[in-house]
């Protein structure tokens, strides 16, 4: 750290006093109230959290360079969107594993070079879910994707200049996706 | 597109058959049940959608070359985390005079060279808000902070390779904060 403007001060905790479950739609979200109380002694009543299931997500580059892409509905956004694959992560199960289950049921693609790029939350004020992303290289389509998704999906092959250019653009708007192609292109570029 | 395993598919869009609002937490958050069909005709009750209101946040780089950070307690972390100044849009502002109105207030930092990288929604499936997320170049602290936020708060200034390696390890935990710091690096290093 360079310098700070407040370099002694302690960031104290809050506390939380008391939790109610307001929404309970297990195993897709969770919405409570908390009352909290700030360290000056403030307190704020009925801050909302939103819990949703940890999820994972991969940036597959394929051995012809090409990154896999998967257009769907998405009914948070009301419109068609062009994302990495992804999905929930079961009960108990490996952030790894999860994302190499994702990657091949929606894409049909496996490979062996995983590499992790974080695990993130997405509202720190509220939660909302926290994203396990992942980069893997020399992957390759080994079987027809089966989904089993909701609705309509497309699975697209863009070159990774072309990820580059729509990401930079800003056409890629799900946070996620942003985020994870992010760190994605950082890493091909420091490793390769 | 490269190619796709689905060229010729149209995404169909989803149909809203009805929408109850659950929890009222306004101006911060509003829950709903919606009951939507699928193209294929399948009905599915009560798919929760979080609207959180949009905010702003800046990738502030000084003329020192250092990034303007800022440390504090997230409720939705259960801990302290380091990400970069944001805050709420105020009804009817635009994005960019909010950027720069929660800059200020947050680090007392002002700068004339902005640059827009994009807006994300954080979750494709429920919303979660929208992110605005901006940088700027050749900004310096022209006040001190006055953030009036809840609970403490430390400035913080780290060179752009120490942002580089926290984000790329994976350090930088919070959604948001990690996508704007991969758009923000890759404009510096495109157009530097």
């Amino acid at each position: 750290m360079a310098n700070s403007t407040n370099p002694g001060a302690a960031i104290r905790p809050w506390q939380i006093l008391e939790q109610r479950l307001l929404v309970d739609r297990s195993p897709y979200a969770k919405v409570y109230d908390e009352d909290v109380q700030l360290p000056n002694g403030e307190k704020i009543a009925n801050f909302l959290r939103v819990e949703l299931p940890p999820y994972v997500m991969a940036f597959a580059l394929l051995k012809d360079n090409t990154v896999a892409m998967v257009r769907q509905y998405r009914l948070g956004l009301r419109d068609t969107m062009l994302e990495l694959p992804a999905g929930h992560l079961e009960a108990g199960e490996d952030s790894l594993i999860g994302a190499q289950r994702e990657l091949l049921e929606e894409t049909g693609i496996a490979g062996s070079d995983w590499q992790p790029l974080g695990k993130y939350m997405m509202d720190a004020n509220r939660e909302c879910g926290w994203a396990h992303l992942f980069l893997v290289r020399g992957a390759e389509q080994v079987t027809p994707p089966n989904a089993g998704d909701l609705g309509d999906v497309s699975v697209e092959f863009l070159s990774v200049d072309e990820v580059h250019r729509a990401w930079a653009n800003g056409e890629l708007v799900i946070g996620p996706t942003a985020l994870c192609i992010g760190l994605a292109l950082d890493a091909l570029r420091c490793q390769s």
